[in-house]
């Protein structure tokens, strides 16, 4: 269904937040939500729902969500499956605006009693236009509102960014955010739509779109029910804010869990994968890429053609990112005499300095470095750059050197790079650089070759006509 | 040349080394061979050559190695091109038993006098049978004897292994070492063959192949000289141990950057992808696909069939694995009937609980997730199990019992996981059951499914016939 913005609005950043199913008992998933609102700094009104306490974490607790002296925004409801239109029904009486459903056993079961409660539940809601995450899900989170509306409290340890991740899997949405905890890479919202009861990807791209915090947005997506719908609100968009999908359940295995797993059928990866590129989704296809390419995606300008240098310091990372750059529509294209000129005049005759440029004979030396790194950013026929070096003892200090002097370097072409040192030795300076937006560091060649091929496969998508 | 394992042994175990080209000069690479030496903790001689200096990093240091009084197993040499054929006569009158040679400028550059010298050391050191690493390399390791020969003091951080790895490019062996250093992957020897003067892949390999310290080999190739003597040699061990190889160089562009790296034509893909298989080579095609299979290799039973168990506690990565085991030739196959009943028992009737397995119901609940992985673990058509499941708050008490109820069960088959844990909160209890040898970790289910795949690759190069 049509949602409102100011519905969505409401649900993503509520003042109140009720929960239906809070407990005192670790082993109960209505605890673990508590910690989650409780401990990720969530500035709003808490409150527990349970006729059996009269406190939990040390907040009054409420038998129910008709007697509560104060208005809820946002219900989250962990309770089970067949209480759950009676609460709804209290929930739309006391004018609650939004809920996460965490509950599961809904149409996801072979039992057809679920499905029927599944479209019980709709018909209450949908009634109001009142918008719901789930069911089957670990909920929700708003970074940017400090909302932790899910069971997983480790999710406020993720950074505030840009990237909005939609996913019909749990499991994936806990794995991404691990991924990303380690790396840095920052979230605006977190959705686990699980079952889609009235929200589902169509809803959601519409309201990212619209969120200012938003400028990425990613969907892990096994089955769809409704598939033209996502694609013409994306198409509607079209080119305001990427987005990309990494789509399972392709095989026929991954396919029969898919429909047990979310109550639909994942379909053929074949169709997907052409409504995709009409509606200029990306499609990725595992998760490393899936994380890799959204963190380009937001820190990175897209480049403007395909052609590439490839900068190695020692050779080996540059010939396995020049393969891959080759089968992935990526150009190492000739540089313009001038450019070639100052490359020739920096490295000594023994190393190849056409593209890719073989950089051994300098790579202690961080102003031949970034010598090369300026004649390449200024050569007209490079629209991006793949730089790749291994830092240690005996050339450690050509990173601290690129720290200082790229930052005087102004550039609008994307520079990808592998930069890697031992760990806890030397990382800090590929962060720094990261930080300072100067590049986009990932952990090998392949990858970032792999992320400059899917930035200009966007770049393709954006500029051809359908 | 054929190579007596003696002179390979005495090369990777000398009692003393000698530094020729030695310097207390931090921007020289003699200086950081010095400290890999002394740092690394070898209990040998290391004596430093420099007519300029009398002292190095504290020791002694002589002017040339003729007028040593101690006898010199190992010279490692770090001084510009045409200086070391005078340099290798020294050595050889010196009765020097293996060399390191660190020097660049030989066959990889495009004067044809880099080629003429190395024709000429190449007779010098063959002359004497005497085996040389390099030129145009950071060395080598042995991680065993606590011997870093190599510029680079940091692989002295490495965690000593079984995984023999000899690389043509030394930004490789870096980038590898530095991924190996964050997932405590060991090494028995790491050597970077450069340009091969006498010690090419063939060479390796046979060494390897009777090394007590390496069970797994892996090689890193750009091109190869003597493509039939690899093959040759790899045949004449075939099933002794595992060989993997990376390949890279394969497209025009890169085979075009290898021939300028390491002085010879890389060669079409497909020419190398039959002749490994043939020899019992396994082909893999990135550094992350290349770490995860040696990872695997050392630590994890072969699968004796292709039928994969899949078990998941939360169904998306169960999926996205499904989809990557079915294109890569792994079978989901069905249970027996008795392991599809102990699976009945345990989880309840809305899960799916044919293979995949979606352990949802029972995902905080380690007894049940244990019975499903017993039951699993004893079916005689599953020859290997993925198992997928990320901790935080809710379920971290399943992996708790996980770790004490998997050390009671015994297990030939290869249990390959990606479990994920917030970073920092409870990755040790994953690293635990990695150092029990119970299963073998990575970092997304795509990756563990490729492992497992790859794994099965290497079973089917072993059953079939040449």
């Amino acid at each position: 269904m049509d949602m409102k913005m100011s519905s969505m609005n409401n649900l993503f950043n509520p003042r109140s937040v009720a929960v239906i199913g809070a407990s005192e008992n670790p082993a109960k998933l209505g605890f673990h939500v508590m910690l989650s609102l409780t401990k990720g700094g969530f500035p709003g009104m808490v409150i527990p729902i349970n006729p059996g306490s009269k406190e939990i974490l040390g907040l009054k607790t409420f038998p129910s969500i008709t007697e509560l002296p104060y208005e809820i925004d946002l219900a989250i409801v962990v309770l089970p499956a067949r209480m759950v239109p009676a609460i709804f029904e209290e929930c739309l009486a006391k004018g609650v605006k939004g809920m996460v459903l965490i509950t599961a056993g809904f149409k996801e079961i072979e039992d057809p009693e679920g499905a029927d409660l599944h479209e019980q539940l709709a018909n209450i809601v949908n009634r109001a236009h009142v918008p719901v995450i789930g069911p089957n899900t670990f909920g929700m989170i708003n970074l940017h509102a400090k909302l932790n509306a899910s069971f997983t409290p480790e999710f406020s340890l993720l950074e505030k960014g840009i990237i909005g991740l939609v996913s019909q899997s749990g499991g994936m949405c806990h794995l991404l955010s691990f991924m990303a905890m380690r790396d840095d890479i920052g979230f605006s919202k977190i959705v686990g739509i699980g079952n889609r009861l009235n929200v589902d990807f169509a809803q959601m791209v519409d309201y990212l779109m619209q969120d200012p915090d938003t400028d990425v947005i990613a969907l892990y997506m096994e089955g769809i029910d409704r598939p033209r719908q996502l694609i013409h609100t994306a198409k509607t968009y079209r080119g305001k804010k990427p987005i990309i999908a990494y789509k399972t359940g392709i095989g026929d295995i991954g396919n029969r869990a898919s429909r047990s797993h979310t109550g639909s059928l994942a379909g053929r990866g074949e169709i997907y994968s052409g409504a995709f590129s009409q509606a200029g989704i990306l499609a990725l296809n595992d998760v490393e890429a899936f994380l890799d390419t959204a963190k380009a995606l937001a820190a990175s300008p897209l480049p403007d053609g395909a052609g590439v240098a490839v900068l190695s310091s020692q050779a080996g990372p540059g010939i396995a990112a020049a393969d891959i750059c080759q089968t992935g529509g990526l150009d190492a294209v000739s540089f313009t005499q001038e450019t070639q000129q100052r490359i020739n005049d920096i490295l000594p005759p023994l190393a190849l300095r056409t593209n890719p440029v073989d950089m051994g004979p300098a790579w202690y030396d961080s102003e031949a470095v970034v010598g090369i790194l300026q004649a390449v950013m200024g050569d007209e026929n490079v629209a991006g750059i793949l730089l790749f070096m291994m830092f240690a003892s005996a050339n450690v200090d050509s990173i601290k050197g690129l720290s200082f002097l790229l930052k005087e370097t102004g550039q609008n072409k994307p520079l990808i790079t592998c930069l890697s040192a031992p760990p806890g030795i030397w990382d800090e300076h590929v962060k720094q650089l990261e930080e300072a937006a100067v590049l986009v560091n990932f952990p090998t060649p392949e990858r970032a070759a792999r992320v400059m091929v899917n930035l200009n496969r966007y770049r393709n998508l954006m500029i051809s006509q359908w």
